[in-house]
């Protein structure tokens, strides 16, 4: 077995088990609802991510293997056109069996194969497809999270996932701006380490000279937002996003409620806590982060912007607060490092569209990326429900403009 | 202790206890879902029977009594306006907490103050309180079973929830006319047993002579219907039937499935089995009963008519199934009984009205009944889901004519 | 020719001079919208209802006849599925061509075919038909002025359709109560004159005694129940009824507005006006007329009761409120009758089902009546929008619970 | 009078009487209809392009000026929140009052108000928002001509808006390639003409290397990917264009009519016509532009891409297919000038938002543009129902994915 074989068979290991230790803290009842389209139940994840590795890893690859069930292709396709009919997205959270010992042994019948397979010295090309079902595998960690966040945090009884952190209370520090000057930049993801498909196309983009805030922007310049009517008000919004404040009575970020006057905002480590006004704002959309940012006169910055600041500016260091500290939820500042990376996905001000020269690749793993470039906008950075390994400056995540269930904020630039 | 409070607190035990025993062979998983609106998740099911004798008898009754948690009015209140605000009904399949274990510590919790509530010697009023809760968890026991069933019979794997039954297949006796004659007939419970409010307002009513049949309409009768193009042709059908027809592209009763060429029925016992001929029909919504008679050129019974048959040729003998057979589904005839009662709900032709002199109870139990008498059609006789001593001559079921997750069946009859 | 076809000849001619009349007073883009899927388009009534005499008379019948546009049997075609497809009922208010123009060139040429055609002498069977039709056109005039006055009403400059009525202003008599002692009843049609196949199977029902009121209850009356917190408290509503007023913010009868501090009705004659509170309210679902006899402690007279009490109690005599009168608004009490005819559609407690030994006439117009019979409740006794010479004893008309865009209002019944 | 002001004025009175003109062949009828949210009743539109000038000319600069009637205000708003509240979208169809006569009435009140205040000299800043007036009536003329155009060809009997268009039948082309080479270029708007806000922030672009198709795809073309599958396979589909195409049941463009086996297109001018296999696909979405595209294994330009081959290689001539010309149809190849203007608009592969430096102007027009700049895609280069002189190099339009009830097409480009 040569070194590259024990790395990735380490890495998939440590990655596996990451998973069901997400799920540790959940009963068996809370791997099974969907409670909105976009949150899927605990269990299909902890099935799909399997599935992954037995569709595109071992049924073509691994010689005599035998799936585990042939009825999970059915159950566990996310929405891989090419692989065939599955379960419809809406109907996730109806589906009890298997539960989730069984999904369990799934993924330990798949773990043996894998140990097996990647013990022979797969080749390149399926040593690449390992390295995506990964990479894919960390997304559902992070996916994991914020579904679990909406699962507990919209029960009535508000149960806690972990107990609260004991955290030094930072004051926010004032927001200053860091200068990027005209010229032409290049974007997108060069040299050996992973990556996905959506960075590719290496390219040049022009950009006039802009500044960016030093970091990200606060619960408590949020509320100053709010206090000023800033859901009550048109004019800062776009003409559906004031639609979808209205028809859905919008009235502060997900996960925040008033008790007694006071707001208080649902934490998985902690349940119901006071609202910390140094920590960034998060479980906004894309439409509340434009609406906030054109209130104070600002704009987001676009894609490009961030990669080029962040990529003089940005670090990843030991106060990032990634999904490795455990503490799954942004907190008051981490100075020295901008908040570029961590805490929060930010919101920029991009479509998420192909970079020039993309191609999506052949076969059904070209359904990854490409076929979800449309009405979505773009967001960097990762969060603190990412792998600190999952995340790098040309990282494109991307979401629908409404959606705000997951760690999402905000950062203003604006032209100089 | 008087003997009225040992045979009530027997019974209050037994019923409860049966509860827990229909949720036994389902894992923790199967008890949270709501595939539809219809079904609620049987973890549901156990917290509202529980939180009926709590609010109900327990909380203006049993002096210092406290409540298990003051949370479990939101969580368990099914729809009494009067008791306050309450999860929307689509909202009960994503309430993963509490789990089963603490809503079965809760139920114990009541139990215990039941017991020794009921030996302080309650008054004749709260007596019929509790009366009334048996009676409701009777139903909702009922309501478990269809739930559960379509629980697992909506899931891809068709798991079954007990053994197959193993029975004799009897061959359905050719369809004869119980004959009935003209003039006025006293309709409505009278006498000492428990009976609802629904019941009441004893009346007469006047009927022409009619002849009704001496039993069920079978699945190979059905078969014949649909063989016959029954879910093609506009003609046998209501106008809002056909719309339904064909917006949800129904083409045979709920829980048949077609599998390479053969009709199966999923059942609780044995899951997925090849359709019994013999066995009565089931799972039909009104519409799909009232074409089918009027294909035949047929019609219905009213409920009126269906209890003066039933009084005068129906009994409940040995050989009737109910849900105390734990076969849980209809079966090859029942000779001797004209199973009237048993196997399937019927349809009538009756909707589901207040009686002359009908009165809604004082109170919040007044929401019981009355206030969902529009839009629903009325089934009489019980099902193989009815507990043996649940029901009477004189019950009357009610549904939108939609709806067919139940144990739902049809009987003819005509003018002579 | 004899006299029977002069005299069927002569009211084919009235009726349908009497269909144009009504639309005269509209401007064309008045007959093309449909606002709402219960409303059609004028110019649709008027196509339609010469498309059943071209479709069911003249085709079959008039020997070389040629329809006036082979498109026409797609465009007006209402709901007869035995005539092949049709443009879907939401649809209707889409069709701009042919204009009002070309539909009143169609009706010339159809009603010349069949002057033409009863010159002939046609057999009984068709005459019936003739009668069908006239019937059926009739029942059109009466949903064209529900129609029209949707379309004029709900446009926010209250355009009126013709000169405010002068009327003298009678006060409301103290409601007083007629007595029916208990026996059996005949109910349905007999006897020569035309009649629906809805009210056909004469047949015997027993009634309790009862005492129903001497009038409708009145606009003052229900303002009492509003004022009373009527749409706020959730007791006197049927459960899907109580849904139906906060899902659509009901607060008043349909056409009411609250002009600064003052209810005002908008009427065809004169537009918005201040309600008249001794006029009968009008305009109510059956929700709300149900919800207002609870309020009161008393409840609808079913269809037999009202039946019976009519025939007693009830005439038609020239104070009564049809829509030959043109006040096209129900009025100030009309003494002497009880109101039982005209005026208002009165809602009974009663849904619409088939009597006994009721059947669907074959072919076509077997889908007339019988095909519409679940889901809805019985009205009776015509109204201001009715023809005088349209409604009879056992007329029965139907609506969906919710709906009250028609002339609908209650009358009290109570057992005694 | 000074020269600008004669001007203007001939110019105002030119584009209002052109509005009339092209509303001049539909009935009453057809100016009150809204088939789908998409189309405003030609009506409306009428009132609307009034009203602006009403609202934002001389209601604020006219002394003394009266509006015509107060409640227009609130029938013709579009969407300016600024400016009050207004019918909602969706209920522009049903409002049959004023009528089109008292709407030619109200243009004609308007008209002589404003040759009245153009007389006076006005300033530069109110000659600004009538320049505004002009184009924003020539953008409603060319969507009264798409919403005409679903009027009548949803009309199941396709009525011909004017006569079929006799024209020289040219072959397309063979599709070649313009290049353009790499390196930074200036987008948006510079000198003195009108243009709108959307193409202001004149900024610099970095474009690699390109080629552009030197035509539009045609009909042949695009029928050559139908009858390769292309509604059946989901491959080059985006992920919600293809749930778009399965839930809409889509297997062609938009006005395209499967006739005894050939296919017909519904034109303005002639109705329904054998399609043009040589003239430019149009009515498709941006999801079907961009599956053709993939399927063909290139791409759509982006709008910069366009921008800067559109101001090389494209220019306006006399044989440019605009509005003008009356066709309404687009048309076999213009050779010449490389189709860039005219005929159609051309999807690019861009998101529309907002240029750098871009600042939506203070106040109720401010409203225009900005607000819309999300969830839409950009097409460039105007149409057969675009005015000659409203089109520019620049011009930004825009639509959501899924719409093509304008005349949209589409041209490839890819990378060298």
């Amino acid at each position: 077995m040569i070194l590259e074989q024990v790395h990735i068979l380490e890495r998939f290991l440590a990655i596996r088990s990451k998973t069901e230790e997400i799920c540790k803290p959940l009963s068996p009842e809370d791997h099974v609802v969907q409670p909105i389209v976009d949150v899927s139940p605990p269990k299909w994840h902890l099935g799909h991510t399997t599935w992954f590795f037995e569709t595109f890893v071992l049924l073509p690859n691994l010689k005599g293997y035998k799936v585990f069930d042939p009825d999970y292709n059915f159950l566990f396709n996310s929405y891989y056109e090419s692989i065939g009919s599955r379960v419809i997205r809406t109907n996730r959270g109806n589906i009890t069996r298997p539960g989730v010992n069984e999904v369990l042994k799934y993924r330990s019948y798949v773990d043996q194969h894998m140990k097996h397979y990647l013990d022979q010295n797969p080749g390149r090309e399926v040593i690449q497809l390992v390295e995506l079902g990964m990479q894919h595998e960390q997304q559902h960690q992070e996916l994991l999270i914020y579904d679990i966040k909406y699962i507990l945090g919209k029960n009535p009884l508000f149960p806690a996932y972990g107990k609260q952190n004991v955290l030094p209370k930072k004051e926010a520090s004032p927001l200053n701006w860091l200068n990027v000057e005209e010229g032409t930049y290049q974007i997108g993801h060069k040299g050996q380490g992973f990556s996905f498909d959506n960075e590719h196309g290496l390219h040049t983009v022009f950009l006039h000279k802009y500044a960016i805030a030093d970091r990200l922007i606060t619960n408590g310049e949020y509320l100053e937002f709010m206090e000023n009517g800033g859901y009550d008000n048109f004019r800062p919004w776009l003409s559906e996003a004031w639609e979808w404040v209205n028809t859905n009575k919008i009235n502060s970020p997900e996960h925040w409620h008033l008790v007694e006057g006071q707001w208080h905002q649902y934490c998985l480590n902690g349940g119901l806590l006071p609202l910390d006004l140094n920590a960034p704002v998060t479980h906004i959309s894309f439409y509340e982060a434009d609406a906030f940012a054109k209130w104070k006169g600002l704009r987001l910055p676009t894609e490009f912007e961030w990669e080029v600041a962040c990529k003089r500016y940005g670090k990843i260091d030991d106060s990032s607060n990634f999904s490795d500290t455990g503490i799954y939820q942004p907190r008051s500042q981490n100075q020295g490092n901008n908040q570029f990376y961590g805490d929060v996905w930010e919101w920029t001000s991009s479509a998420y569209r192909p970079y020039p020269y993309y191609e999506a690749p052949e076969g059904a793993v070209g359904e990854y990326n490409g076929k979800f470039m449309i009405n979505q906008m773009v967001l960097r950075g990762g969060s603190c429900a990412t792998p600190r390994n999952h995340i790098r400056l040309t990282y494109r995540n991307f979401f629908s403009p409404h959606l705000r269930w997951m760690f999402s904020g905000l950062r203003l630039a604006k032209h100089i």
